[in-house]
């Protein structure tokens, strides 16, 4: 179930435990950007090394690249972004802001005095008193809620309606819907942010992020930063036949950062402006591609749920046709659903012989597969896996957070699974003013170092410190006691059990590598 | 020593092989822009997981960050990126080629036409007949071979010069910079690219990428990518102290791409506008900075001689006082000697308390450490190791690569060390025509690549196939032959000794994962 809260909770947490903090935070940040911090950073090395072992070591078919952020800008003549790249979007005359046209009643809705207002009508029961309050205020409200001749909705008006009204039932975000298509034929929408009146006809603004490359502005060449690490691969594909010779099927791998220029980022790591990719592009015979696509839409579900992702959370969602994007003959999303309800994490698409035909066209050069047995040239279709990290970072922090009680206390526990946890162990001294215990401590922590991520801390009692490592998800506490300098023995704790165990230290590293396998 | 056609056989094998491409190819690439292909992106991840793990697994007191590349530009003032980050540059009016100004000889030295024109040059023995030939065409040079009053120096002279006197010896870089401050005291600077006379004076140019947040260029925010990965962790300083709660000395690391304008990039992946670092900002009190400086720089440069460059190859260069960083109370480079001369792989800078003070005073927070023993507030002094990761492959790729003599043959082979070698272990069918042996193959292949990097290929006979992992640095190959079929042992050729073995196929997995260690 979505959880408004939850998403608070997990953002307090990021930051307080050193997850992810706001990017240039002491200078007031900058617009829904982000930074990772030591526990985030491991967390998110996790999960790339998780996909790449996965999809690029394990299999015998796939190849990995990590292309330049900066291409030729033919580049993105060839695959369309630059004339078809952008989003509808329109300003607020009365608050400056920019709103994503397509997602307008999505922002409304999700605005902070939307999301109060609703919150507190939904006890409501009778709408006729709202119509009769309103003819009151020479505002006419048709028997169906729509709104007659009215010049303005504002979110004052709204508010009024609501101060006045509290306690009727309403199906609110229908009812917003049927005031913006009023009597009169003419939209009004108001504003997510000030409630203002929002211009009826949207522009279209491109995605993409450019700079200039020299140092004279005049005679600089204009250059993006990619909207996708996909194109990387596609102009690598004869590089790759040349130097590799692989046979169909086979597919390219690569993680990396791109930038979109997004009118509206938010939910926290989930749209950002600078975000991280992890896309395969897998190469077929076209009368394959079918066959490959669903194997793949499956292979890549079945991933999220073997690192941890509980499969309730977790969906396939086929597109409608009119939703596939102009190169795409099919696709599927995999959504997981956050706080905010059901968002894409990876799209799986058939992209066709779109983007082979397209850049073989711009650049002039023989883009076609040479099969040996028939001896035939063709373009082969393209299968795209394509993922996000970050949102995926974000889904793996709510799945695995968890509020139990302990002794009538909440405990607040991350239940990463054993591959994505940033720290394995965390040794800590029982006592941090007995020197010999903290030297102990010290050294074992030290020792495990070498074989797997382990940290040390005594900047605490110890029932704190479990809780911080709890927190963090951290699968084993190691507790060195008085007693542990007589019996050559310390106490490990498990995380979801909370299971106490006196282990021997000689036999400490291979007890805890053979629960990490 | 220095061996400019060793470039060209990196490149030249980069290519080949897969380890690096020219960026967006098919269009001519990008200026410097550079593509890693299968076995570069290996080798770079294992570079960075080298280096992450002996910096901050392996350490008590280094965190892991990675911030994000864009940040609020408050940071560029703070830091002085927006007012001093600028190379001088100039524009040569011939050609229109730009040029680094502090680097200009470097350039004309590195050209194409210099290099030609000095190699055949070198064997010259008297200076007096370039003097009365000079003379002859109406061009006055001095005893000491300063050039007095001539308008113009053109490469076409200077090849002139060369055609003419090929055979005198000739000190041809001291002869240039003569050339240059000739007696006029006019300045008369060749233009590296056509020979074209540069102007006298130099413009600044500021090294960072810009780019706009928001749909419409008017109320665009200007945002900048930055230029070193370095400002993300000062910012986040204070985060570090409340979320982990470190004590001094300690440390701050983070793996990341930065951007630059650079003027004149090149050397291969040497000087790039889009690089990526790894950097450490190591925090400790102002007294003890002296000695953590001393003891970084060797940490450092040891860390290189580990993963396996040359010592000899490898120098530490302490920076002159006229050479530091505004920021800067001290710092040292560590040296490659590329086949274009020593260069920096790393720069480690006691950077004192600059970097806190100037954000402290343009954010107004406090970013003082507190001491619980003294119960005083300071700020503490910074050393940076600041590494490069595309120059430290590059480092790398030079120093692996050998050729041998083999049965009156060449043999290129790149000897990557253990952690470097992007493929451990390749797997070979000796005979790609017996189904048999083609299927253990691959099923050996299969079972290994759960424990380590290995391939299959069988796209060649076995002497090239040998050819093509010893190009690549594979550390074993396994070959299946039709013996392993009956007696069910495989040969394990080591890629260094060329030593071949024959192994039971039961033992090995056992027998490699001893020898990866």
């Amino acid at each position: 179930m979505a959880d408004a809260s939850l998403m608070d909770k997990i953002v307090s947490l990021s930051k307080r435990r050193g997850f992810i903090f706001q990017s240039s935070e002491i200078y007031g940040g900058l617009a829904n950007t982000w930074d990772y911090g030591p526990f985030g950073v491991e967390l998110k090395n996790n999960l790339k090394r998780a996909w790449w072992t996965s999809n690029v070591h394990q299999r015998d078919d796939i190849y990995g690249m990590d292309a330049a952020i900066l291409m030729n800008p033919k580049t993105w003549e060839a695959s369309g972004h630059l004339q078809s790249f952008a989003d509808p979007f329109v300003k607020c005359p009365a608050c400056s802001n920019f709103f994503k046209f397509d997602k307008i009643w999505d922002e409304i809705w999700n605005s902070d005095w939307c999301r109060s207002l609703v919150e507190t009508m939904e006890g409501a029961k009778d709408t006729a008193v709202l119509i009769k309050w309103a003819k009151s205020k020479g505002k006419d409200l048709a028997p169906n809620l729509s709104l007659v001749k009215e010049p303005a909705v504002t979110i004052s008006w709204i508010a009024e309606l609501h101060h006045k009204f509290a306690g009727v039932n309403l199906d609110f975000k229908n009812f917003m819907g049927r005031i913006a298509a009023s009597a009169d034929g003419v939209s009004r929408i108001p504003c997510p942010s000030c409630g203002g009146i929002l211009p009826e006809n949207s522009m279209p603004a491109n995605l993409m992020l450019e700079t200039y490359f020299g140092p004279v502005r005049e005679t600089a060449q204009k250059v993006y930063f990619r909207p996708e690490t996909a194109q990387g691969m596609f102009v690598n594909f004869t590089n790759i036949l040349d130097s590799r010779h692989p046979k169909l099927p086979f597919g390219l791998a690569q993680i990396g950062k791109s930038f979109r220029n997004e009118i509206t980022p938010g939910n926290f790591i989930f749209r950002t402006r600078e975000f991280e990719q992890m896309e395969i592009e897998y190469f077929v015979r076209p009368e394959e591609s079918d066959a490959k696509l669903k194997e793949w839409i499956e292979a890549r579900y079945q991933w999220y749920i073997d690192l941890g992702i509980n499969k309730d959370n977790l969906r396939i969602r086929p597109h409608d046709k009119g939703e596939l994007a102009h190169y795409a003959k099919a696709c599927s999303d995999i959504e997981y659903e956050f706080p905010f309800g059901w968002s894409e994490l990876e799209g799986v698409a058939n992209r066709a012989d779109f983007d082979l035909k397209q850049h073989a066209s711009f650049s002039g050069k023989d883009m076609t597969y040479y099969d040996d047995a028939s001896k035939q040239r063709f373009y082969p279709y393209i299968i795209e896996p394509s993922g996000g990290v970050d949102r995926s970072i974000l889904a793996f922090l709510v799945d695995a957070y968890h509020e139990d009680i302990v002794r009538d206390e909440k405990r607040v526990v991350l239940r990463f699974s054993k591959a994505l946890a940033p720290v394995k162990v965390a040794v800590l001294p029982l006592l941090r003013n007995r020197p010999e215990i903290v030297g102990l401590a010290k050294e074992l922590s030290h020792d495990l170092k070498k074989d797997m991520v382990a940290v040390y801390d005594d900047t605490g009692a110890i029932g704190k410190l479990y809780r911080r490592q709890d927190e963090v998800g951290t699968l084993y506490c190691v507790t060195v006691d008085v007693q542990s300098l007589e019996d050559k023995k310390v106490t490990v704790r498990d995380r979801d059990t909370m299971q106490q165990e006196r282990v021997e230290i000689s036999q400490l590293k291979t007890y805890l590598l053979e629960r990490l396998k």
